[in-house]
């Protein structure tokens, strides 16, 4: 579970290439924002594959500096390093494909009468900002889901140096523009700025048009402020916080205890628990058979190994809020450890506590409710479905839940199923919160504070949308328009159009099929 | 162009069926929320044409008491009626046709390993405010496109109601429930509140889950700030003001000054110039060919009937607004009339104002870039395309731009139209900014303030996605999923689906095709 406990953050040896002031970097990617549209889909498609290709050819060094850097071990952070590179080649999938442009064509009245087309399709925003988190240096930082989005879409991205781990966003970066300069693009399509104040001067510029976040509920929210408070508003997208239940039905608990004990345990443990998707508050019946699950799970995290975390902020956090929580009337510790050392840089115990279901029922604003980033959940047992229901409903939106189902729990699952999805992302059936797999179907977001912008993704496809809007040409003739649009002048019936579009209400297929 | 004077905006004798206190209203809206849902498509489909039926059942008293409170004349109003009762109809076939509901599925990795099936669908969001705008008593009030697209997703709606036409608002009401409960849905599936203080009361709700606006900048931004600083921010789908480009280049001015005359004129006076599609700004050559246009413009503007406007306070804010800019340093009157009367209810002559191009590329704050409401424009000339692109480039986002093209403007228009497209979200080619079609590929936003929500719009089968929000499940069994999502269990070639989806990428066509 734990990486090599070295945390040699040390700064940059020199300023990289691609760190600009704030003033500098926007202006930069402002330039950049035509040329960017101008490679076309299959351009911004051949960027994204030489993208990946960089990351992957640097994976060594890349993954040894991050591992210096969060101590989340080389092996791990291999991993991401491919997750992140076949993230940027999905979107390169879904270039091709095209339906994301949403092209509509309006060419006659109900009753048939003719009229000069209307032609909707999604344009790229502009420049945009991408915060990365502490806690994924790859999939969710300089070159990740965020970046890889923006650019398909045809947004310059501006990144925010993230400060526990610079060296690795560095040598991302120099990646990232070395494939650009390679595939024919300019090296500016993603830039850097650097410091807190930078962040905020950042999301402030005229000339950023949305800013894409992933990190802490405190900063997400200040930074969602400034970009509703700016004379003109830009979206935020900010995943910031989420406590994720898990829900374990009576049949469940009573046919598969030692299954449900590594999954929930797989649940809290991931990479130290700090994952946004670690499951924080785990719903467990009372009586023998929710015992025999507690019993295993215990056993599990006892046996854990002791994760070294992201930094020192996260360490004193978790250190701190594990020891809040313990202490409130109405909650036990399931696990007893030797205190954690006071070196930042040494591992901490897992903890599991306990509580009944109607200590969330009765206080919602209890600090039970609110993450504690690291390997920590609260196993939450209930009474009956009314108990269960009532502390579900008490919670705020997340970004994932899952439900542990046996044969005779069905009339209970389809009862909780709506309340479930009322708030959550993703709601997932008979298996662990962590392990999101990135698709054509994937959603990773929900209600505040799961997401700031619940009708959006920041992983999978559909996430390419939150860069676009939409523009409607009315009677502009075909040879004044992209190749996309040049459609709906009456010879639809000819041949394969460029892409998957709708003429007068009607789908139409694109000149091919692109699978995953 | 203007209806008759009367402007009888007497308050109601009684309280409206349907009209509540705020808190009443959102828990009605909330418990109605999972009922509307349960309607499936099919039943909101219903829903919306027995609304349809009822609106234009009672059209005639709609009609005349609308003209009462906003003396836009019943021939105009009649037409409203029909246009928001087709768009009821519309979003019907949405309904029917179902791929907005965006369904994908993903059942195995890249190199075809299957796992457990992956399902993202959008769901509604819940209970939701409309603030209807004071010059389309029906197309965007009560019954507008916000409440049929909010309906036609599953959320329920509680509407603001309009102070300058509140007894148009009550009938409206009246008609909707009374096809609800028709068509065998609870009548609250729409509820209203009265009062300044209730719109503040109601975007502050818990209960509330978003906004749509039609309105001012000013009470819009209100609004808005009020939505972004709740605990759990809501999205604000506002549509607040905009000063609509339209541009007239050398050749187009040269071959056809007469039909520019009228459709420019038909830009500015249609309405009374009270639609936010006006075309504010209208950028004419300098030289011969622009003066000719200047000259037929003058003359149709000079002989056109002067409007009764909706309410003492765009009267209030119209007589002023023109006085001001007509004070300007720079800017000429073109129009001479008698002065406006001051009675609330006296019509107010049409005005047109000239400056050159200059003018707003020195002062983008100019106050000429704000939109003046009512049968007003200023024309601008302009010396060359450098110059024209200068003063473009300072303004503000808006709805909709018009470029007026002749044959030898080709190359003009195509440097124009990105620069155009930037911040509108319509551009129109050689016709009048007014007089906006609702169909599949109708996109009616902006950037700010057009809208303070870009990637969405407030009119058109688009419109149903602001009130939806995505969710995933995975590895749910297709028995406890709703129909449109049970498929992608592998035997997706055997027959038709309910819905067209993606599965691992590939677009498949739903049971039929459904036409405008």
């Amino acid at each position: 579970m734990s990486g090599p406990a070295t945390h040699t953050g040390a700064p940059h040896t020199a300023t990289p290439d691609g760190l600009y002031e704030v003033t500098e970097a926007t202006a930069r990617a402002a330039r950049t924002a035509p040329l960017l549209a101008a490679l076309g889909r299959a351009g911004r498609s051949r960027l994204l594959a030489a993208m990946a290709d960089a990351l992957w050819a640097d994976r060594e060094r890349l993954a040894a500096t991050a591992d210096e850097e969060t101590a989340l071990g080389v092996p791990v952070l291999l991993a991401e390093i491919a997750r992140t590179a076949d993230q940027l080649r999905l979107f390169g999938r879904v270039l091709d494909e095209g339906s994301y442009l949403g092209v509509a064509v309006d060419t006659r009245t109900a009753d048939g009468t003719a009229f000069p087309p209307v032609r909707r399709w999604l344009v790229p925003r502009g420049p945009v900002a991408v915060f990365g988190a502490s806690n994924f240096p790859f999939a969710y930082g300089v070159a990740g889901g965020d970046t890889a989005s923006a650019l398909a879409a045809g947004c310059p991205v501006v990144a925010k140096e993230h400060p526990s781990h610079p060296r690795t966003c560095a040598l991302v970066l120099a990646a990232l523009r070395r494939a650009a300069t390679g595939a024919g693009a300019p090296a500016d399509v993603v830039t850097m700025v650097s410091g807190f104040r930078a962040g905020i001067d950042l999301v402030r510029s005229p000339q950023l048009t949305a800013v894409g976040f992933t990190g802490s509920v405190g900063g997400g929210r200040a930074l969602f402020d400034l970009c509703a408070a700016r004379p003109s508003p830009i979206p935020f997208y900010g995943e910031l916080g989420s406590v994720n239940p898990a829900v374990v039905l009576p049949a469940a608990a009573r046919d598969r205890p030692a299954a449900l004990a590594r999954v929930l345990a797989d649940s809290v443990l991931t990479r130290g628990g700090q994952v946004c998707t670690k499951a924080g508050l785990l719903f467990l019946p009372e009586g023998a058979d929710g015992d025999a699950v507690l019993e295993a799970l215990s056993a599990r995290v006892a046996e854990a190994a002791w994760p070294v975390l992201l930094n020192p902020s996260i360490r004193a956090a978790y250190v701190l809020g594990t020891a809040e929580r313990a202490a409130l009337p109405g909650v036990r510790v399931l696990t007893r450890h030797r205190p954690a050392g006071t070196n930042p840089a040494d591992p901490v115990p897992p903890v599991l506590l306990t509580t009944g279901a109607a200590t969330l029922r009765d206080d919602p604003e209890s600090v039970l409710t609110e993450e504690c980033f690291g390997p920590c959940a609260v196993v939450v047992r209930y009474r009956d479905t009314e108990d269960l229901t009532a502390a579900l409903t008490a919670l705020a939106p997340s970004l994932v839940c899952a439900l542990h189902a046996g044969d005779t729990d069905a009339d209970t699952a389809r009862a909780l199923l709506p309340l479930l999805a009322a708030g959550a992302g993703r709601v997932v059936w008979n298996d662990a919160t962590c392990g999101l797999r990135v698709g054509w179907a994937t959603q990773h977001g929900g209600g505040y504070p799961a997401s700031t912008d619940s009708a959006t993704t920041s992983v999978g496809a559909a996430a390419i949308g939150r860069w676009l809007r939409p523009v409607a040409y009315q009677g502009v003739p075909a040879g004044f328009l992209p190749d996309e649009l040049r459609t709906g002048d009456g010879n639809e019936g000819a041949g394969p159009h460029t892409v998957p579009f709708r003429l007068d209400g009607v789908p139409l297929p694109g000149p091919g099929r692109t699978n995953r």
